[in-house]
């Protein structure tokens, strides 16, 4: 596949925040734009514990990419999967046996979930990154609800009702949030043998803290805010083995039918397609312009890159990032702007439970109610689409307003219900 | 499993519409109830084909039995699988190797699509019953536009974007509609080398005509209604063969990536669990009173059941029959009522795309605009929760009025786009 027009052809490879926001800037320019992602879809991760938690829908918060570029016709949507870049031909090799030829190229390919080199865990804690890990986590919190409604093992019950989060970074601070209230808050009236104070959830960080990324003091605050939700909250207890229905974190074994990674992440396989230096998680070394090294037409941006933005340290791998680079890297292409990547950033969030969040803006901390109506605002107004919009805010309004969870579908395979009272993992000591 | 109280133990299998009607108004009765579902959800059968072309999303049209039942202390929910029964026992064995005790034994396990001896077509030509069904088709119909915006060879090109739907009663009739709008309309604005008249959508019936339980009359204007949309409709053309690629419908060969089946249905093996006299279609025949012959205790309904209702012929297998059947059966349990079950109808509805649609109510028959109106009222009315009521309505409208498409996610496995231009299955003459 080549490009008819003389324009400059742009080649992006990712429709996360950072693609996407490139594409949008390219939009309407004078340039033919080719935005390739293995998914159909935008999927605005913020809010992925909300479908993993049956209080939203997949497609409240992820939308067709096609669809946002209708009015674009220099843009061009491609379903597929990027397997090679030969930068020396300035070629990018697709799964489907094509090749597209660029003249920039934006490497935009986010990450995945890092099991620290044990990736046999991922079969026993899955990791939240796409619509698919969430559908995934969704099944087996629900599932384990619904057999422990009928088991009559104990320690078996037991095992069915924990739920274990590991990773205090804000994804596992919400899931955890999430959890705590489904479990023991939405679920309760449904259930007819599993009350409020059945259900176990314990939130495991290697760390001395909660949300290590925010002051200290919020940190206290979301601390405590956990446990007013019921969450056990487990500090330095550094995973070191998973198996089905356990987890060994710091000296202690935890049997647990449901564990959910929210621990580390490991880049795309980017740095490997161009040969680049790369960090300890797979992101590549760029300039101060986002270029990768030695190549003068290729940049890297968002979770694929490792990037200072201005300050002295790498930039952390969150959305407004993502979207800022992906606009600086548009605006140099077009030749609108030159120079380094500054970023300019806003804070952190993180909400805890249905009326709780911290915000960090540097000077300027806020918790509580009023930070989490911050967070609902934000989050709702940075959703594509202006029906998501309505739906997201009804459906929020409607569970906080009653507590139910309106999407708590179990979906794919069910079928062969295990037979109750398995025998129970045999005891054993944590390294 | 038994029943600790003196109250007698009702149970049902199968949360559809008969046995949710039953459970209803069995609850807060002095009764115990058990439904049992291998699903956690009901489904809203009728607007499963909105999620199969991506209009709504799952959760829009079903909901957890359980949130039904919160206020139902009588009434327990288990998510379970049945695997046989015992008449002389009163017992109803499960797939997690638990036996549950009766006094009063429901039977309202529904259908499958029947292939007419035919099972190994049901990999080229799913069926649509549950959510999963939908969810395949949704993916299977996304996936071949998305693939065809990028295949080069015309033939392959041609087999992507044609749509074969099987089978022209009520379901077949609302798929055909609303994939000639998604495929020829909604997306046209996406894709960039897909225009509204490259696909093809063709509706087959292997009988006279189109909706064959609707008078002559409003079956001739569906059939013009749905060419007016642009599907090509194929009368007296039974399917001889199916395969990857192809369908065989009367003397004519069809190459098409994406049939959907949409022909004929199978009862549960209920009749097979009670050795029990059944029609071919092994809908068990029942009594007067909806008892399985020979058992005082064990009632069957809906799709499960083969009634005559007080006319001559056997019920149709639709949604008001299975309702009132569980209504029926409720009381005659509670000893309110007894007798045999008379079917009240109200008469078929059937909708042909965005502003169509056909109502036959025997005496009274309406068509077009305003019996797209009442249809709409009556589907969003019966559907189960306030918000489903909102969000359905809202989605409605707002497709309505911009032809947008929310809920076009392709979920599941995506990985591994074939490469293009797949040998062409080898022309081959039909039987």
């Amino acid at each position: 596949m080549s490009n008819a027009s003389n324009r400059p052809h742009v080649v992006i490879v990712g429709a996360g925040f950072g693609g996407l926001a490139a594409a949008k800037r390219l939009a309407g320019r004078d340039v033919d734009v080719t935005l390739i992602d293995r998914r159909n879809h935008h999927v605005f991760q913020p809010l992925l514990y909300q479908v993993a938690t049956a209080a939203l829908s997949p497609a409240d918060i992820a939308g067709p990419i096609r669809g946002i570029f209708s009015g674009a016709s220099n843009v061009r949507v491609i379903l597929d999967e990027v397997t090679g870049v030969d930068a020396l031909r300035n070629g990018v090799q697709l799964e489907s046996g094509a090749e597209l030829r660029y003249d920039w190229l934006i490497l935009a390919t986010g990450a995945r979930h890092s099991y620290f080199g044990h990736d046999q865990w991922s079969v026993y804690a899955p990791g939240l990154k796409s619509i698919d890990d969430a559908l995934a986590i969704r099944r087996k919190v629900l599932l384990a609800l619904e057999r422990a409604e009928t088991e009559t093992d104990p320690r078996q019950r037991e095992s069915l009702l924990t739920f274990v989060v590991i990773g205090a970074g804000p994804t596992g601070v919400e899931m955890a949030g999430a959890i705590a209230e489904l479990a023991r808050r939405s679920v309760s009236r449904d259930f007819r043998t599993i009350t409020p104070h059945c259900s176990r959830v314990i939130l495991v960080e290697a760390g001395e803290r909660v949300l290590p990324s925010f002051s200290q003091e919020l940190s206290e605050i979301a601390h405590r805010s956990l446990e007013q939700l019921g969450v056990e909250v487990r500090l330095q207890a550094p995973v070191s083995d998973l198996g089905d229905g356990y987890a060994c974190c710091g000296s202690q074994l935890i049997f647990a039918k449901t564990v959910i990674w929210a621990a580390g992440v490991q880049a795309s396989p980017a740095a490997e397609w161009l040969k680049a230096d790369c960090d300890r998680a797979g992101r590549v070394f760029v300039e101060n312009d986002l270029r990768v090294p030695g190549l003068r037409n290729v940049f890297a941006i968002g979770d694929t890159a490792s990037a200072s933005g201005g300050g002295g340290r790498a930039l952390p791998a969150v959305a407004p990032v993502a979207k800022q680079q992906g606009r600086f890297v548009a605006e140099l292409i077009l030749g609108r702007r030159s120079g380094e990547f500054l970023y300019r950033g806003f804070g952190h969030l993180a909400t805890i439970g249905r009326s709780r969040a911290v915000i960090d803006m540097g000077s300027l901390k806020i918790s509580g109610f009023f930070a989490w109506l911050v967070w609902s605002v934000a989050h709702v107004w940075f959703l594509i689409g202006f029906r998501n919009r309505i739906v997201v805010t009804m459906s929020w309004l409607w569970s906080y307003l009653t507590y139910h969870r309106n999407a708590r579908l179990i979906t794919g395979e069910i079928v062969g219900v295990p037979p109750r009272s398995h025998a129970t993992p045999l005891e054993r000591k944590c390294a």
